[in-house]
């Protein structure tokens, strides 16, 4: 996978990208990265790229020319036969785990960080998807990008050490996770929960399925209207309830 | 307001918050950041922060040790009166623009970024929110603990140049923000509405108000179910939905 992003900030990207599991791919090369500001494409001589909106209003525009003449580069220097543009913004689709495991399996990815107020409306038509992070307002589209990315390229086969880290996670499974527990067995008062050092596999199974459903009860009922349950999670389920009832 | 960040990678949290519009509200001390690498507080004498479940499972969890005595050094520190912990998980309440306005009112926030597998659960009885950026997974918690950052310092007094820059944006209005242009006036073939260069401003405002509300219709109808119509926005509104019977 090629990942191209359009910028004012390189060291913001280049800097978190670098770092961590992402920045250990990119050293296996299970990725490529090419980070473009898009100032060194303006035709402005004080390499301006954004100016006041038409109509009036606060703030500053990014203007299309810079944009328009980055993305001509990228598509230029593409070898994929298709690739995925997209725009971070407040408007878009909401980003999800099932567009992070879509997005994948694309060849080549451009992301284009807007800065400032907002960008020019002629923007939009270069690109092939618009995301939002949130009902939430950033200064950039650089932390939307980063987050997109990172739960991307944590998809792509050979990121995770372990294959098997992405199996039961939140999301993945349709459920959040069951509480973990690692060393010490007790610390400051708090003790792990005696069935954890059981030694018994199918006890400690039982209890993380469960667990991990009463979270999901507690804290994120929403996620359960989709869930297909079965007959011992609907037992559960009813526990759950019934206890709720008697507080 | 002072904000606090445990994470093992203080670089990714440092070189982006001094960068842009919060590294200058940083410059101003419009807020002051400490960041702490919670590695430094590891009673383990090869520094490790991480060990496996309890119960067996893939990858690797925080220990409890590390974090506890990290946000002892700050909770010495600190001189307000109260503060906010914040855990960044996938089980945690979806961020908002809404939680950003009530945070931006805090003294104090501290930030917990997991990173690996998890955490010890244990680690939860430490904090008072536990927050989730969106429904997906990401390598640690730096992204979402510099996302809601970003998207809270915006909110303090002086941040943003202009304090009407706020006033109309997406989330703040209720909608989605209209359609905005700036120069030049056409671009590779794409011009910019006439009513925009028109002067007129009693006619860019009802523009401006029409797209904004048909842009949240097409987009994002679901922000429309909370918000209060005035008669004018539902005869639009009517009319939105003749022309796509229309289609």
């Amino acid at each position: 996978m090629k990942i191209d992003v359009l910028t004012l900030f390189p060291d913001v990207i280049n800097e978190v990208l670098h770092e961590s599991i992402v920045g250990k791919a990119l050293e296996k090369q299970l990725f490529d990265l090419n980070v473009i500001n898009f100032r060194d494409y303006s035709d402005d001589k004080h390499h301006h790229v954004d100016d006041t909106p038409y109509g009036g209003g606060a703030g500053m525009l990014l203007q299309p020319q810079p944009i328009f003449r980055a993305l001509d580069d990228v598509n230029t220097q593409s070898t994929a036969a298709q690739k995925r543009v997209i725009l971070l913004d407040p408007a878009g689709v909401p980003f999800t785990q099932k567009i992070a495991e879509n997005l994948a399996h694309e060849e080549e990815l451009v992301f284009i960080c807007g800065h400032y107020e907002g960008y020019d409306e002629r923007i939009r038509t270069l690109v092939t998807d618009e995301f939002s992070l949130g009902d939430f307002v950033l200064t950039g589209g650089e932390l939307g990008a980063l987050t997109m990315i990172d739960a991307t390229v944590r998809l792509l086969p050979g990121v995770l050490g372990n294959q098997a880290s992405n199996k039961d996670e939140s999301f993945s499974t349709g459920l959040l996770e069951y509480p973990q527990y690692t060393r010490p067995p007790e610390y400051r008062g708090l003790k792990v929960p005696d069935v954890l050092m059981s030694g018994n596999h199918q006890e400690i199974d039982k209890w993380r399925a469960k667990e991990a459903l009463r979270r999901t009860y507690e804290r994120r009922p929403d996620l359960l209207s989709t869930y297909d349950l079965s007959s011992q999670q609907k037992k559960w389920l009813r526990e759950f309830e019934r206890a709720d009832l008697g507080k």
